[in-house]
């Protein structure tokens, strides 16, 4: 009986993170006693913030645990507001912030209150696996917008323009993105927005990542106009992500339709996980923060500084996040099977290019995150070089 | 520009929750100094048992805040599906248990794996207002299930039988219910289940009431089977409103298609609530939220008591939740105009029948929720009182 039930089209067809498997493989080695080096998992190293964790057990002691309003306690919509004043320049109205679970509700909430069934959604390939899966939730049509390794998968507006349809509504670009680590110009990112607009449709700009930043100052579309809808995260930056929090920037006037979308689909966000992001933009976070960024640029050179004369090209320009695509061609025409045998005869785990978009030739690429401390990266040089040099 | 952009016809037409333009007024008679009784509101005033909290403190002192599986800790997992078997006598594979942000994102996924667009949903009305906008999410179409006031608005298998058209695939039933509180026996539930199996359609059984009965033993449909799908929260029984977590049980051929759409809509559940909730089935706690349903128990009786004598006819069971479901059409025409006026000159926060469907005579429908002390409920029924008599 259970067998036979009829499943929706949208499970059915939804794919695995190819990683899945990879991972699941790799916890039955490390149950061996394998010794397994992580540079799969899109999830830093670092504790939560300290201050982040005092204020998270602030809120336990004076018992907030309660429903908030569906957009978010008031007090962190400001405090965001303020950040965007603060850091970046930007005159956000709190009014505009919708506090989410995670940029995961983030998104499904812009792509809800934009998309109609058949609406066409541009996405990067390679590009974030999700997005894709949202774009559906809808009804609406992913149209992959190509983008060609002799650029570094670099959007541009030429890009943008002669991509958009007929039935295009939505076009969604992260700034710095997953996989390359590319950053966009926020100039740039909203004169696209000011673009999609004349022709009644948005641009949604992903900020994530938002803050990692390497050898640029980090920025925000927002300084430059509210054209753009954002999503963004405590995840990344914030060492947050367990506790499941992001938001939404979204034009004034389309914020009581995404505030009555918010209030049916998720009530609220996490209570604690609020509390303690109220700590988030405190001078004792931001200094952690910058702290770590910093280590994640040492990682990054250490890298960068290696792969190409191991005959690992790097495509893009691992600028902002904490990853790095690179090119294993010289070495394999399936970057999969690359992964399988990497994490099986070396030990390392790293993401497959097909996870990020089946359109730039995944079988090309693989993704690392350097996400562990240096001497692991280095462990996993050693190991990666021995593993090639068989080949 | 902001206000000219396009929104989807879902956000166009998500109707707000009525209440809520209720509660700001309450908030604004209250900043007035005012002193507002609520019993509009589905959280009742206990803080989270301190089992929780004290998991909650102990998973912050571990640093427990990266992100888990999908599926949740397989740890909790399988002390949900212990719980299963020690309380209510059911096996549940902890395979089949997905732990999801709040018992609304079980439905989402519940709802995304069986729906394809245009697929008929039948929806008790009254009901839980949220449910329909799950449904149109996914291109889903609502039908109503229009319950009798002679009958206490109790679903019974005869009407489920003749709701059933030709594009019908699921239907979704509360027990306890919200509203009214009716509770429908498990057994029957799962014929239920199995009648809409043989017809390649599927029961959707929200047992997120669970354990708040009055008079009868609380059960689960899955003791008598396997046929229905199950959404269930930590929220009410556990009192972790705040927390966001709750779970799905699908049948085991769902679960991989359900744990894929879970990776790419949610990433994972709140990895500290994940923690607090392992204490949620301890012994402590258990006889915390047993104490809980005693104090609830005796709200319920001394409003079920007064009300009949006021003109306040109660309509169904009330045998669970926390609700209570009155006749106000003795007083009114209008049940809204009623819980604004009562508000404005009573100072008591009701919530009106339309937020729980249109087909079923809303204007006659006032809902109270007991989640306020004796002594404050009291209190509510002198200056109802007063007010009836003014009328």
């Amino acid at each position: 009986m259970t067998d036979s039930q009829r499943i929706s089209r949208l499970a059915n067809t939804v794919p695995p993170f190819h990683v899945m498997a990879l991972l699941e493989r790799a916890q039955q080695l490390a149950a061996q006693g394998r010794d397994i080096i992580h540079l799969e998992v899109g999830e830093p190293d670092f504790p939560c913030p300290s201050p982040v964790m005092a204020a998270a057990r602030h809120a336990l002691d004076l018992g907030q645990t309660r429903y908030t309003p569906a957009a978010g306690l008031p007090a962190l919509r400001e405090i965001i507001a303020a950040d965007y004043r603060d850091r970046f320049g930007a005159q956000v109205d709190p009014a505009r912030i919708v506090v989410t679970p995670g940029a995961s509700g983030a998104l499904q909430l812009a792509l809800g209150a934009l998309l109609d069934p058949g609406d066409g959604v541009l996405l990067c390939d390679p590009g974030y696996p999700c997005n894709r899966q949202f774009v559906r939730m809808f009804g609406g049509v992913p149209q992959p917008m190509p983008l060609q390794a002799s650029t570094g998968f670099r959007p541009s507006g030429d890009i943008l323009r002669s991509a958009w349809g007929e039935t295009t509504r939505v076009a969604l670009v992260a700034s710095p993105d997953n996989p390359t680590g590319n950053r966009i110009p926020a100039g740039e990112l909203n004169d696209w927005a000011r673009w999609c607009r004349e022709r009644q449709g948005t641009l949604i700009v992903d900020e994530i990542y938002q803050g990692l930043c390497y050898g640029a100052e980090a920025e925000t579309v927002l300084a430059h106009g509210d054209a753009a809808w954002v999503i963004n995260s405590f995840s990344k930056y914030f060492g947050m992500t367990g506790w499941r929090l992001g938001w939404l920037v979204a034009p004034a006037g389309a914020v009581p339709a995404v505030e009555r979308l918010a209030q049916n689909w998720f009530l609220a966000p996490g209570t604690v996980a609020q509390h303690a992001a109220m700590a988030a933009f405190s001078e004792d976070t931001l200094a952690i923060a910058e702290q770590r960024r910093q280590l994640l640029a040492r990682r990054r050179t250490l890298l960068l500084e290696a792969l190409p004369g191991m005959g690992l090209p790097v495509v893009g320009d691992s600028e902002g996040a904490f990853y790095i695509y690179v090119d294993v061609s010289a070495h394999t025409r399936d970057s999969f099977e690359l992964c399988r045998r990497l994490l099986e005869e070396a030990g390392v785990a790293v993401t497959p290019g097909l996870d990020f978009g089946e359109a730039h030739l995944p079988e090309r690429y693989i993704r690392l995150a350097y996400t562990c401390d240096e001497e692991r990266l280095h462990q996993a040089l050693e190991r990666l070089a021995r593993f090639l040099e068989r080949q």
